[in-house]
């Protein structure tokens, strides 16, 4: 089994963003995938939702200390209580990453998938320049099927 | 569903504490519990064969970085990197715990769990006295029915 | 007294961002703060000579578990073991950051910064767009004096 | 510089560990160490204070999120926000450790210690014994001087 991490914005997610992620979820899980999320809302229970609806386990690295916070379709809680040190936790907890819509914490799960040598491919999200203004290279997808198909190549 | 940690010496574990965490395991496993575990060998890996044999999940919570040292019947492996700072996640991870036999690791999780009141019991494990030679209170079992029972009763 | 971090590339800064850092450093150094970082090379080094120049305290949270991966100038060496989770450490443990230069690294601890609400400058460093080509609001600073004035007003 | 930690109880602890902990501050401050400390108050704030009154730094390792709930005497407060975590965290930017007290935090932290093959040696703490009733070898002192002798032989 791979684990795979679906990461994005929480409370507050664009529905645009929620829906790619549902796609993902399910295709992650139709792949016999188990996915990895920080398990709270948005982004997270979307891509949950969609690989429960394909029969996947999902796991929720949640930054409080209660179970009670995983969003519906986490098979499996894990309360870390590191607050937002469990975004470093779900990077290292999975195989590869994507990363779906903009926000810091996104952000901050896309630099340290880079900075450990985690796969990661974004979809519909931020992007980096240098101070020269040149685009600092960041695998992206425009499809969901796309994301999808460069993690499992990268697994195989 | 609950999530109960069984804790206990990994390889070296003497044979009678492993028999023990498979009975525990399998009990826990058939009143519907998760199992969390610290993932490797000795009594964490004889709880997961117990859990497993009752169709149960098993959490892992390793303290490397790779998920090919959790035990054969871990279902869901979380390469931590956290070395021995996962004691404390494995704790916090957990409704309860069961500690089986007696190691430094295993008593540092009996001490992380009495010290943010999660209910613990041990089984064939050291004890502790203070220093004026009084016993420290400790739950302690005889059976592996006898200790699950306690814990599903704390639940509940 | 003022805990502020300074983080940027370690091993492989250029030589300009090291030289931003240790005017940083100093001037963090001259206005009584202590200097946190992640306790390593280049930018981090810079910072920790410049403010040991000026009689600071540096204090270095290291990725490792030895003290002896400190640099030179770290007055107070704390061998976390964490990994790339001590870079949400160094963003806990202080009170505003400033980062300079680029890198994944540094990056992620400008974006937990951010999501924690902990105030970051950047000198000479990377830049985020969102998906629609819009620049991300980040607060930059062109000189090492315009950013410790800018940390400095937001710890009064 | 070496680093030593002192743990021990914090609020409730009993005046007769505090006055240890206190002599033995005073002690590794005079022979240079740098003390590290869980940061609260008991006997890690007798500690800190021995160990000031000595003109030692006094890192405080601090459960909680803010740098404010550090005791008087630290001199360098690193707020982790790790809650029970930062225990092991203690231990591992220790070189030794001087267990002075019994409570189930100590007991983690000596445990912890034990796990991780660093030097630890107790003043009026808990005793632990195996399940046939024999002691667990655990290295014991009478007197301040005896356990800070013991862990400079240890460190040199």
């Amino acid at each position: 089994v791979s684990y795979v991490a679906v990461v994005g914005p929480g409370a507050g997610a664009r529905k645009s963003d929620c829906a790619l992620a549902r796609t993902v979820g399910r295709l992650l899980g139709e792949a016999g995938c188990t996915l990895v999320t920080g398990g709270l809302g948005g982004v997270m229970a979307a891509a949950a939702a969609g690989a429960r609806s394909a029969g996947a386990h999902v796991v929720g690295l949640l930054p409080g200390s209660s179970g009670d916070e995983a969003s519906a379709d986490v098979t499996i809680a894990v309360p870390t209580g590191l607050g937002e040190l469990r975004n470093a936790l779900v990077v290292r907890a999975a195989e590869a990453v994507i990363a779906i819509g903009g926000s810091w914490g996104t952000l901050s799960e896309i630099a340290l998938a880079r900075r450990t040598d985690v796969p990661v491919v974004c979809l519909a999200g931020w992007t980096v320049q240098d101070d020269a203004g040149r685009p600092v290279p960041l695998e992206t997808a425009d499809l969901p099927e796309d994301a999808v198909r460069w993690v499992l190549a990268k697994l195989s």
